[in-house]
């Protein structure tokens, strides 16, 4: 009897043994309309909820009081963590990794001391690549990522992720993993796996198993629940112009931009954010046909779907009102909103019975849902310990990442080079090599590729180096020093690229002393490149270098491809591979590690030819009267210091198989693409599908099997396969006999 | 008692008197499915059915004997006059205005006689721009026509070239009128009235009714029925690839891509061509959702569709083969196929039970009443005669669409000019004037730029030539002597351009010797051009006569827009202008006619910009790090002599008025332009949408207003007008108070 009445002084909300769903229904059902509609709503930036005291400590601000009060609670906190220079928060105001959780935890006993019935805040987070707050650890971009082609790494890294953010007091992971890179204009192409839906799924899929863990009921400590973003067709904007408007068809759109998706919804994001863009005339936050049809009818997913930043509120653009605009937003299928208006009028909407109250029910429980599964009602965890040191995977990302697209024997560096020339704009810092959303940090963190080629090269290699030029503007005084490095060296090693870098730099005249600040941002969100370029200086530097006739080896340091003229005899891109990647590019350099990359997406010739990609249908185009049509380098293409060549490809039941050797004298990895070619279809076909692939390493001379499942066809449709090293080479490879699927899962 | 008598020997299907339908029916019963089949091909090239006799005669071929042997009978045949390099029809060869009729009799006779129940064949020729045949008149090519922003101008062209190609015997017009210019390096912008759906659905009636005439059961004897093409979205292929993928959706699709063929199906078009593009997946051929749920049963279409050439066998590239390409093409809604094997096979695809009977017999049922509306059952009309010379109407529309973009006071050429430098590789020639689809011209044929110059400019003016380069290539060794010639001149006209001219050229040596044969071939069917670019010849000879300091008039002779660096004192584009555009652009030039085209389509600042348009959806977009997303020019935009002033537009009952003033002191006509902007709407709005259009001619100091309906808006949704010159005035121009459209068609 004493238990009865326990219970009865004991909500049951409150009680950690009974079943999510239960305790949803009974906290839900105690709210008042206002309350819910606070759940709803992620008004605040986090950096404005708090400030720093004399003393170090922090203080919690009017406006968070406020805010806390207009809904008796507060429903989520975004970027309480953030630092960048968008939100102003460095060094001096922002919590790191020694303050950070006191700080989640004294605005969490704000909001649940503020809330009646003690509901806690979650605290949103940008995890784009690496938690985006002051020492969280900063992986390589996303691109870089898909250029590794080896997700179970990344599923390590994003593990670090989730770990580094729960033993901060941060919760949920916004997490760019669904955008699709069609468009290398696009500022976000940094922020994709690559151009392939399938390649990408699986990235999408190790970002949600690395930071969430085993599907569960209950989050464990260290993981956290993701964002997926966005959803859906961001990288199908025309023109690679950012949050602009997308025509695609249904039909390309499931083919190519849902099924990273649908994946990371098979593998049990807790949350999807539904994106700016529209998708053929209605935008994503307001298109109940995407959020509702398609992502829970048919697909079955129980989540949460989270808003852009201000995305509701845009939709007054189309309804007239930001009251409608909520209602539009909410009843398509958004839980919750970010910094909108239009959700904190969602009372009104339903009394004006523009929205139900069951819809908003079912939005408030999804949010209560999410808190309860990371247990913030019964503080089961607490805020766990901080992980290991994340360097070691970024690195190893960053080491994988790194894609050898050229090489006239001028890599690996010769043991005979004595004297190496290392020039241009991105050789000696690592202020350009992180990309976009990438907190400041602290300093001598990370290692710029001239400082860790003074580190690995071999002792008594002379090392000299000339910036050339910024990595903007049209300054060619620098060149001459670059030029004379070049000549009086064996090698140079040209390091150029572009920047996501939104801090502005300081530029010295003649005498030191600091002239004016300069920001040479050209990729990234909201930095669209028409041209492709690097921009005139960095041409003229690469002109100026090769002309010495020393043998140069170009780097490319970048969040898309750019066009570069084929003139070097070498060429590699790191993409942004994070603090630490200059030493990854050096071993690659050095011949210390191995080239192991390939593109997660064509190189074009220029931004004349767009769009670029190897999955394009199969319609045999011939090409322009002054451009070819195929790109300068294919998906999938990297070179390795080895040579590999790949046997015929087997059908054998349910599986393809060939045989990979090694037939250079060096230990390599080869990564095995497995493409399909439909010969019957019931819509036009592709030319080449990337269905599988395998990372093999082989001594020189070894020969091995690899083995793909080749079951994921949809039934009756007739398809051959083809093994190769990129999408280029499987154009020309020997398919397999003719493979009619059985009845399994279509692709 | 003998009229039934009689009835009974002449079937129903003989009977004129009776209805079509009954006739169709009656004949359809009498066939045999092999007959039937055969009706619904026209696989033969027509040049292949002729060849000139030794005394300047023509006899038929086993060619054509075999085709209609197998059938017995012949449903249609393509090109029987049609002229060209592809065909190899030449003056020597191919019937001309004196000839072509007495050839159609002649093949026309011989089908008759095989086909056992006289069933007589279909003659379809291009006439894209003219009639497409030695002697046609060659009109301006589309995108000029769209520059005009005259339909009824248009309308009188159409009407000339139907009756020209009647009068030779020839029965059906296949037009380009649907396509939509959406991207400029697509070749076959050319062949588009333009960007804007609501501007090129204007000239789609036109071409309707100025070919076909009164709507009907029976078209008159100088009228032809249309094969409106392509159907559909062909001008959304990415990458301004031709007949490549079309990822559109449908909203997309319909606001844009579909306006025009819905407005010329409404206007009584008697066919349309499904084109090679897929849309979203499905092969425009073999889709059943376009060619029968939307254009027969949602928008009621009753006439024929006819597949692009080959598209049908294409098909089989999703089929497996070409007997079930033919039957998925057939059930898609295709009636008539054009050299395809797949439709051949017809008669099997039913047996298999690919394709029922009852589809194969309404494909049939469709060919054959456009048969009967053409009187040729009944020879109703006989050949009726030539129409008056169309060289004038061709003339009227040539200086309609002459487009002066830039103006720095050069133009028109002022009175105290004396000598005159007429420059370029487009100055003094016809040649690559008229586009393709281009019958061969006739020696003395239409006049170039530097003739009609001689013969308007005033006496006295001395007037130098120097070709200076040529379209393509690198050869710059002729620009000294056109800088000579600039230099020593008062003014300089430079004439540049591109070339859908597939007959290659003869360069000859310096002693006049031939040398080589060099196509110029830029632009047309299969002519893409990724860079939008000039060559580099073309713009060395830009940069130098620049130089010289002389007022320099560029005018572009083009079938694109192109990027033409704005530095000479004045810009003007007539397009493809037909072979009597060189009088057209001389009058503009001398000020003897007002310059009153208008832009159909923006012109980019540069490829890697693209898409540029107007009437892109309000996204609010920045622009690129490295270019503006603006184009250089915008649609609409144009100038005069003089200026105009427009007053604010009111709304009154259901028009827009707003008052124009002729600012100058000349004599002029403005193209006042109506464009709505959306404020409440169910999906997200594009930033302006043209609505309506009208020329005003204004005597200097003159003020009219101008009054356009502002009915065909979509009931409920909120919109504003706005009266301007062109989009990009549009954009900051007053706009009428807000404007909630009463229970009207939707747009």
């Amino acid at each position: 009897m004493s238990g009865v009445a326990a219970r009865r002084h004991t909500p049951l909300y409150r009680d950690p043994t009974a079943p999510v769903d239960a305790r949803v229904g009974d906290l839900l059902a105690r709210m008042t309309p206002r309350e819910k509609v606070g759940q709803l709503n992620q008004r605040m930036y986090g950096w404005d909820a708090y400030r720093r005291t004399p003393d170090g400590g922090f203080e919690l601000t009017d406006a968070l009081y406020a805010e806390t009060d207009r809904f008796e609670g507060l429903g989520a906190l975004y970027g309480l963590q953030r630092a960048d220079a968008w939100s102003g928060v460095d060094h001096t105001s922002g919590p790191g990794a020694e303050d950070a959780a006191a700080l989640a935890d004294l605005v969490q006993r704000h909001v649940v001391e503020r809330s009646r019935l003690g509901v806690p805040a979650l605290f949103v987070e940008e995890v784009p690549h690496g938690l985006m707050a002051l020492d969280g650890t900063v992986l390589p971009v996303n691109l870089a990522v898909g250029a590794t082609w080896d997700p179970e790494l990344y599923e390590r890294a994003a593990a670090h992720a989730a770990a580094e953010l729960r033993a901060r007091g941060g919760h949920v992971a916004l997490v760019p993993a669904l955008d699709i890179a069609r468009d290398p204009r696009w500022g976000r192409t940094e922020e994709c796996f690559g151009e392939d839906p399938y390649l990408a799924a699986r990235f999408t899929e190790a970002a949600v198993r690395g930071m969430q863990g085993e599907p569960g009921e209950y989050f464990a400590a260290d993981k956290a629940p993701v964002v997926l973003k966005h959803f859906a067709g961001q990288g199908a904007t025309v023109g690679g112009r950012n949050s602009a408007e997308s025509e695609l068809g249904l039909r390309e759109l499931h083919e190519i931009h849902l099924p990273a998706a649908h994946a990371g919804i098979r593998a049990g994001a807790a949350a999807v954010m539904a994106a700016y863009n529209e998708v053929d005339g209605m935008p994503c936050a307001g298109n109940r046909a995407l959020l509702t049809g398609l992502l829970r009818e048919r697909w079955g997913f129980d989540g949460l779907v989270m808003a852009d930043g201000l995305a509701v509120d845009r939709l007054a653009r189309i309804t007239g009102d930001k009251v409608s605009a909520g209602a539009l937003a909410l009843d398509a299928g958004v839980d919750l909103s970010l910094w909108d208006e239009g959700f904190t009028h969602l009372e009104e909407a339903v009394e004006r019975g523009l929205v139900s109250e069951r819809t908003l029910d079912a939005a408030v429980a999804r949010v209560l849902r999410l808190k309860f599964r990371l247990g913030l009602f019964d503080r089961l965890h607490g805020t766990p310990p901080p992980p290991a040191d994340g360097s070691e995977v970024s690195r190893a990302l960053a080491r994988a990442a790194v894609t050898l697209l050229r090489n006239d024997g001028v890599l690996p560096a010769p043991a005979a080079v004595s004297r190496i020339a290392v020039l241009g704009p991105q050789a000696a810092t690592t202020a350009h090599q992180s990309g976009d959303y990438t907190a400041p940090q602290r300093p001598g963190t990370g290692t710029g590729l001239l400082d860790a080629l003074h580190t690995l090269a071999p002792p008594g290699v002379d090392i000299r180096y000339a910036r050339g030029c910024a990595l903007t503007g049209d300054d060619l005084s620098g060149i001459p020093e670059a030029v004379a490095a070049a000549a009086a060296s064996d090698l140079a090693v040209l390091v150029l690229g572009g920047s996501s870098a939104r801090t502005p730099e300081t530029e010295f005249d003649a005498n030191g002393a600091a002239r004016r600040a300069v920001s040479h941002l050209t990729c990234g969100e909201g930095a669209d490149l028409a041209g492709l370029g690097l921009g005139r200086a960095q041409y003229a530097l690469l002109d100026a270098v090769v002309a010495t006739g020393t043998p140069t080896a170009v780097v490319l340091i970048q969040g898309r491809p750019h066009v570069v003229p084929d003139t070097a005899g070498a060429l590699l891109t790191a993409w942004y591979p994070g603090p630490w990647g200059g030493e990854a590019i050096a071993e690659v350099l050095l011949g210390i590690a191995e080239p192991v990359g390939r593109l997660p997406l064509s190189v074009p010739r220029s931004a004349a030819q767009l769009p670029v990609h190897y999955n394009h249908k199969d319609t045999e185009y011939g090409g322009y009267v002054d451009e070819s049509a195929e790109p300068s380098y294919a998906f999938g293409q990297g070179l390795s210091y080895t040579g590999f060549a790949y046997g015929p490809p087997r059908l054998s039941g349910s599986t393809v198989e060939a045989d990979v050797t090694n037939t250079g004298r060096r230990q390599g990895r080869c990564v095995a693409q497995l493409y399909l070619r439909r010969l019957r279809t019931p819509v036009w076909p592709r030319t080449l599908e990337l269905c599988g692939f395998r990372a093999v390493d082989l001594a020189p001379g070894e020969t091995r099997t690899v083995t793909f499942p080749a079951g994921a066809v949809p039934p009756g449709t007739a398809v051959e396969f083809r093994v190769a090293e990129s999408a280029r080479a499987a154009l020309t490879a020997v398919p397999t006999q003719i493979f009619t699927a059985p009845d399994e899962t279509p692709l």
